[in-house]
């Protein structure tokens, strides 16, 4: 990392997008590819994802679910066998259309997500009720057309994983539904310390081809809503669709129901947004690839025996993951900047002073608090501290969430909170499709779920006055 | 799996292709995609690359090299920068000519393999000495078309690792190019208990771009080599054609020295012809899913107790990969077939006779012998079988290659080998591209390796009887 690009990044406060952007590529997670729209992710924020595979992967083989691997080409026909899906997909994908030297017969799409390809192979494999459940996972890169990048946010290919599962029965179906949207919150808050309401989306905002589609809702700085992740409740669209049917144990041929679910790069783009602050990222003890990084300052005159102490402090921090910036061709300031750029959760400071004490200076990202600590108890102490922090950060973006969640009973109310400060509004909502895309005209304001702990209440629309059961959430989406 | 499915494969020793893709498919290993070359890998040919990834993975890590991700898509402009790279790969791509929607301005390659788009990024990001060495992987997908598919080892779309590092000197760039050869080697026969020749290819054979291009040569039952991974020594050859240079330490403008490594899924194809028999796979132990299966065979009246019994053995079997199939839906035979057809190293039965005395019976997947032994002793017994089976299984393989390798002077001699056993043949070459081509014509054998042990020798070329001076390992390539 070259001196000039660390010191500016913008003010999240007054440009925060442009501060995002800043952050990304100056922490050095990802950059911009040659081709639009596609990203680089770089050494420092493919650690963050490999963090996030390593959590999930090993829950989903625990609940039984196996890894496999589909092709990335789809024949452009697949596409269209299931009729809402093919409406939502089609603008997006990239198509390939000769190979080989040669121009294709039939055009290949590169997938935007597999469920055409994938359940065209369960219906080769599986004919009876006895191979059931299908339970596979695959973890790989998918393509939707998207002509402007955000980086992590919005870009044209993605990291992902997509599980798709096939049961006997629908309640078996839902209850995977539901223990994929789990393990997702469960993610997002132990692993990524990221709050977010877990709920239904609309009819209109359901995933193509999916009978109900359930989504981690993550409230973002700028009073806009981020969809984290999704998990859908298929049906048995897709297995009609795909003439997909089994024998059922009385002998009766059934189409098997379906489940997808999918978690992406994307996320790692809430983490920041939600987290980060002036100076850069800030990574929750948990997921950060590096825990603490220790910096020795010195003059001439003691620099290899503060270097040597540096070095033996870092050691001795076992089960930390640790990283001693002992290079001589950066000031300690510089390093301090840098390494509060990257987010590293504890900065350890070892100078004359310490090395006499045997103790060391601590300081941590997310509050600055600075604290001496005998070297003797530094291990003890900064694992208490880690674990401080990993909960601090989950509990500040909970309540940063909760202040912006406001409760309204009247249209006006509605539109004004969305003129001025956004964040996620509760208000009854008669289900109609009409309001919800009148009320999305009017304040950029979408129905975002309906969370998953919603009582049933009795009121009226808040747009139509008709009656209604249900406060949904609403926020303009990402 | 369907009753059906199991009972028929072909002979290993009478049409082995026949055989390769019936163990493959049956063995539920991988399928056949819906587009012409690309496969399907099932999770239990997933789990197999899986426990090659954590091989391997932690062993790039530990040598410094971190994980990144870059983009699937290259601009077709970027493709011929380097001129023999784009005379290499053009004739293999798969190409997006539109996207969203709309016809793209510069048509976009699939990646064939990483180069180009990474080099354009370390370009960018890298300009001084103190920047280097650039340590970088990949695990991705990669598409080479391919008009005939033959399942894992030749595939238009492919899973890989790719390794990509930029060094300042000559030195340090081969160290690395040899240390990945080792690494793979360690792969092969550690994990994997495939034996095989490391050298270094020929002008002719080496990569699109290479100054010099490292291999692993493996021997086939059927006579014909497969290269089986490649670390390449790029010199400077893509710095210059990318026109990158750093700042070395005496202020001088230098292109920085690369390499890159690859090793695929095709691996997996080499494994299962090597080991595999009659009766299907044989996996060896330090990478199969399932090390051992429990096997309970029981009647109606002591099927409960059998059952019970057959789960308390499994359990007690820590610390190696056990599964129990107790399901009542096949008989015990089928099974036996089952499983030996999925290759798993240990089969384990327990009947009345074995509840009685508390004790197992195992068969040995590779030699066949059967134990019995108090399960008491069960655990440390069995690893010590899989340790012995590990390693049988290697020497298996490397007796059969050093069987299978011929030392010959004369170009008559060398022609008959080909014409009935094949194999690998020693002879003296002159290094002429020529004499190179002519032999291949001829015979259809070509230099694999000049092996790394190989010693200077005072001789002749086998085909033209110049001075020649190193004995080349031939053989018909897959």
């Amino acid at each position: 990392m070259d001196s000039q690009r660390v010191s500016h990044i913008a003010k999240k406060s007054q440009n925060i997008s442009e501060w995002y952007t800043d952050v990304v590529v100056k922490s050095e997670l990802a950059d911009y590819g040659p081709v639009k729209g596609c990203m680089v992710i770089r050494p420092y924020g493919y650690a963050l994802w490999e963090a996030i595979q390593k959590f999930m992967d090993a829950r989903i083989k625990k609940r039984g679910v196996q890894n496999a691997y589909f092709p990335l080409f789809i024949p452009e026909s697949f596409l269209h066998k299931e009729k809402e899906h093919v409406e939502g997909f089609s603008p997006q994908v990239a198509v390939v259309t000769y190979a080989g030297g040669e121009e294709l017969k039939e055009k290949l799409v590169v997938r935007p997500t597999s469920e055409t390809i994938m359940y065209e192979m369960y219906k080769q494999w599986v004919h009876s009720w006895r191979e059931l459940p299908v339970l596979i996972n695959q973890w790989n890169n998918v393509v939707r057309w998207e002509k402007r990048t955000y980086l992590f946010m919005r870009t044209s290919e993605f990291l992902w994983q997509e599980g798709h599962c096939a049961h006997a029965t629908h309640k078996e179906n839902l209850a995977m539904v539901m223990w994929a949207l789990k393990m997702y919150q469960k993610t997002y808050r132990d692993l990524m310390a990221v709050y977010g309401i877990a709920g239904i989306k609309s009819e209109s905002e359901k995933f193509a081809g999916a009978a109900k589609t359930f989504t981690y809702e993550i409230m973002m700085p700028d009073g806009k809503a981020l969809q984290g992740c999704t998990s859908h409740d298929l049906g048995q669209n897709f297995a009609a669709a795909f003439n997909w049917t089994v024998l059922d144990q009385s002998g009766t041929h059934i189409h098997p129901w379906q489940n997808s679910w999918g978690f992406s790069t994307r996320s790692i783009g809430g983490l920041i947004m939600a987290h980060g602050d002036d100076s850069g990222l800030r990574l929750p003890p948990a997921m950060a690839p590096i825990q603490a990084v220790v910096v020795p300052i010195y003059k001439t005159e003691n620099k290899d025996a503060v270097r040597a102490y540096a070095k033996k402090v870092a050691s001795s921090l076992r089960g930390i993951r640790t990283y001693c910036d002992d290079t001589d061709t950066e000031t300690a300031g510089f390093k301090f900047n840098k390494w509060e750029l990257k987010g590293v959760p504890v900065r350890i400071e070892v100078g004359e002073k310490e090395m006499q004490a045997q103790a060391i200076t601590c300081v941590r990202r997310d509050t600055g608090a600075k604290s001496n600590i005998a070297l003797a108890h530094a291990l003890l102490s900064l694992k208490a501290e880690l674990k401080n922090m990993q909960s601090a950060m989950l509990e500040q973006h909970r309540k940063f969430t909760d202040e912006h969640t406001q409760s309204v009973d009247s249209y006006a109310e509605f539109k004004n909170i969305m003129k001025t400060s956004r964040g996620f509004i509760k208000a009854m909502w008669c289900e109609d499709r009409a309001c919800e895309e009148k009320i999305k005209q009017e304040t950029k304001a979408t129905t975002r779920c309906l969370p998953l702990d919603a009582k049933q209440e009795k009121g009226n629309c808040i747009y139509c006055g008709k009656p209604a059961q249900h406060r949904w959430l609403f926020a303009q989406a990402y």
